[in-house]
């Protein structure tokens, strides 16, 4: 019986979870809204029990949205710590899956997810120093280094990270819960909404809203570039829809870094170096399949 | 014939060679002033080619200043790049030293073999996500992920990350020739020295001084805890020599993080999370040494 594995992108707007081995190749796929932990994993859990293909479903993985514990020596693994999401704090999601799936199961963020999936068939193939963030509702980053996903005390929290904020030019004081004005609070899809009073999907294209959020960006990509020296940076999430975003956001890292990483990858070749995901907005999900895979 | 291997750290003020097989195991040294690249090499030379011990010097490895070309598949591969300290731009330190001495030579940056120094005999003993900064002239950064040193695109330059800079509290414009004010610009030994007109380690304890700098510090070294997650963070150069500035820049580390990063090393154990390195001044060095050792 041929092998076959599943992934969980859980998300905190949305969960999908798919049965394959990879992007040209998943048997199976859904997707449901995130509600309470319990009702939501059941559906997970009932999608891939009432899974009839002919193949084994050998393992499982999770691309969960965070703050997760990721310390294996921690009884606590696998856990989604102290997220403000209602219900979902201190859940053993982890836990809850393998003991409902009698399955080896994987996890780590959506993003380091997302980057590996990238690494593996996506824009970031065969470049083992990556980066992938989102920019989407939140701003959170992953990535890779020397071909193995980054942890260490925990895992990247890169939306937290703090940036230069003109209080002249743009006095809104940012809208993350312990940071205020990190680049999160700055830059993510909330506070595009909160400090124009329009979703980011309904402002023009024209409207000076993408300007700073370009700057802001540039300046977030522009450090993690200086912390990392990422061999490719891909930039994922609702906001970068916006093709004309991606051309702002390159051009003013450029300008930012002002010439300093010497590297014609970025002076010369930027447009493939800070670039959209290959897998479109199956990153996250094809990277749970791809921890299933590795963890099998 | 027992085996021995040269470190040499490359430093724009001072450079320094050992021969030897780690921290306890040091049999010879020297250190001299940086002049031009031709006279500096040749004393390196020099002491590698005088040494009279009985083993045999097997391979060397350079921990050197930057910015570096690390892509071996350049043919400048081995080079100082764009540097502004005179006559060392553009120079094949890498190559000059191989084809003087004969033997396989590594190299990487200073900060880089510092880290792995620190990880293999220091104060990271044994913690494979780990970063080392050096907080001198200059402001630098280096670290491990997974056991492996940071590379990628070219190498970590987390001295130029931009933090937040409160013009009306400290209207010093920075001085870095690229940036201006990004964390070196601000925080670096020279930034102290250009803004207060007196060296850091002429300023008082009590000085106004080490405030700021504990706080460019805090949020310098929390964008690169949220970005990589480190086990450890090792600080090292001139300016942490002063107690009472890593204990302030513990406090507001703590601060500025909020709780978010939810690891009790950060929150209930900081004095063992920031720390100064375990080698000393001789992290650059016998990361030199480490480099040779692995490359051997």
């Amino acid at each position: 019986m041929e092998k076959v594995y599943g992934g969980i992108e859980a998300g905190g707007t949305k969960f999908v979870c798919v049965i394959g081995m990879g992007p040209d190749d998943i048997r199976a796929e859904t997707v449901f809204p995130t509600t309470t932990p319990e009702e939501t994993i059941k559906q997970v859990v009932g999608f891939f029990n009432s899974y009839s293909g002919s193949d084994l479903l050998s393992a499982v993985g999770i691309a969960s949205f965070g703050p997760l514990n990721l310390d294996s020596n921690s009884p606590e693994y696998g856990y989604i710590t102290h997220t403000p999401k209602p219900g979902w704090e201190h859940t053993d999601i982890l836990g809850i899956v393998k003991s409902a799936l009698s399955l080896p199961v994987a996890i780590d963020t959506d993003v380091n997810g997302a980057a590996l999936a990238e690494y593996l068939w996506g824009a970031g193939k065969g470049i083992d120093s990556l980066i992938y963030m989102t920019i989407g509702t939140g701003i959170g980053g992953g990535g890779m280094v020397n071909g193995g996903l980054i942890h260490g005390l925990v895992h990247p929290e890169m939306g937290h990270i703090r940036i230069p904020h003109d209080r002249e030019k743009d006095p809104f004081e940012g809208c993350c819960p312990y940071h205020g004005d990190c680049l999160e609070g700055l830059a993510s899809g909330k506070a595009v909404e909160v400090r124009w009073g329009t979703p980011a999907e309904e402002l023009p294209e024209d409207h000076p809203a993408w300007e700073l959020e370009a700057h802001y960006l540039a300046l977030g990509i522009g450090n993690i570039i200086c912390t990392l020296s990422p061999g490719k940076f891909i930039t994922g999430g609702g906001l970068m829809k916006n093709p004309s975003l991606l051309l702002k956001v390159r051009e003013k890292t450029i300008e930012y870094l002002n010439g300093y990483i010497d590297s014609s990858k970025i002076t010369e070749d930027i447009e493939n170096y800070i670039v959209t995901p290959g897998l479109g907005d199956y990153s996250g999900v094809l990277g749970a399949v791809a921890l299933a895979r590795m963890n099998d």
